[in-house]
């Protein structure tokens, strides 16, 4: 299993890819972003956007979705390796979500992970605190989403 | 309509309420973020949560959501006072979003927004910047969530 000594800064990970077909753009924005342009072709067409587009909150939510498949199958691999396997510790939350780009129906996001520092901490001996970078982009290479977060991982005991 | 001048420092809104209900957690996670504690009661009430708990992704959602029907309620008010309705300007994104306390099946959280300062953008002389502290808090009024926001808004034109 990976520990925090383990975690190498600048290491970047391909979580996977989504497709924000029109279907799952209006069923997102139905429930949670019931705005014209996440509904409609042509008021999207009308819109700033261009294009029937995605709420900002579902790339989010595809983000999560896309991170969760990539550790389960990490999980799934240091399993079959005999490997234990422990959850990440909880996060402390995300800053500066940004949205540089609109998705639009038909695109398909990639998204990354980046570690870009990570320390030990004082109060808690047991964790170190990892800050990474999450980046979506779409299938022509455009940046379409970021935000950056630090998490808690367990430190290597001693003598491992 | 209301501009950027009307705009008053501290004021703070109710916008709505969202139940948490089993159903609509379960509903989220299953597409979007299908973690065991997301998804199955006993798994939550043996996680650090202690219940089954709604994803983070899905509270924002539900800010979204109860944003955009409190602005369609006001756009609605206003223009049966025969006024003019322009929406808001794009936003550079979201700072700072924290999830201090699970939200479980069964809460209902009420999320509010207070604009915590404003200023004239010196490039584009016609619209201002607002920042806005959107936070929920549940049924005890304990904070489950906030998040930073800013975005721009329509500066007077001049003679109104």
């Amino acid at each position: 299993m990976q520990y925090f000594e383990d975690v190498v800064i600048g290491a970047r990970r391909e979580l996977g890819a989504y497709t924000f077909t029109a279907e799952r753009i209006k069923a997102f924005a139905s429930k949670y972003d019931p705005q014209p342009f996440h509904l409609d072709e042509e008021a999207g067409r009308k819109s700033l956007f261009g294009g029937l587009a995605a709420s900002g909150w579902h790339t989010a939510a595809a983000c999560m979705r896309v991170g969760v498949d990539s550790r389960r199958r990490a999980a799934a691999a240091a399993q079959a390796r005999g490997e234990d396997v422990v959850a990440g510790g909880p996060s402390p939350g995300f800053k500066n979500l940004k949205w540089p780009k609109p998705v639009l129906a038909g695109d398909t996001v990639t998204f990354f992970s980046e570690v870009t520092s990570k320390r030990a901490t004082v109060t808690r001996p047991q964790w170190g605190l990892i800050f990474v970078l999450n980046t979506g982009e779409n299938q022509r290479g455009e940046l379409v989403f970021s935000f950056e977060a630090s998490a808690f991982m367990a430190r290597r005991p001693r003598g491992n």
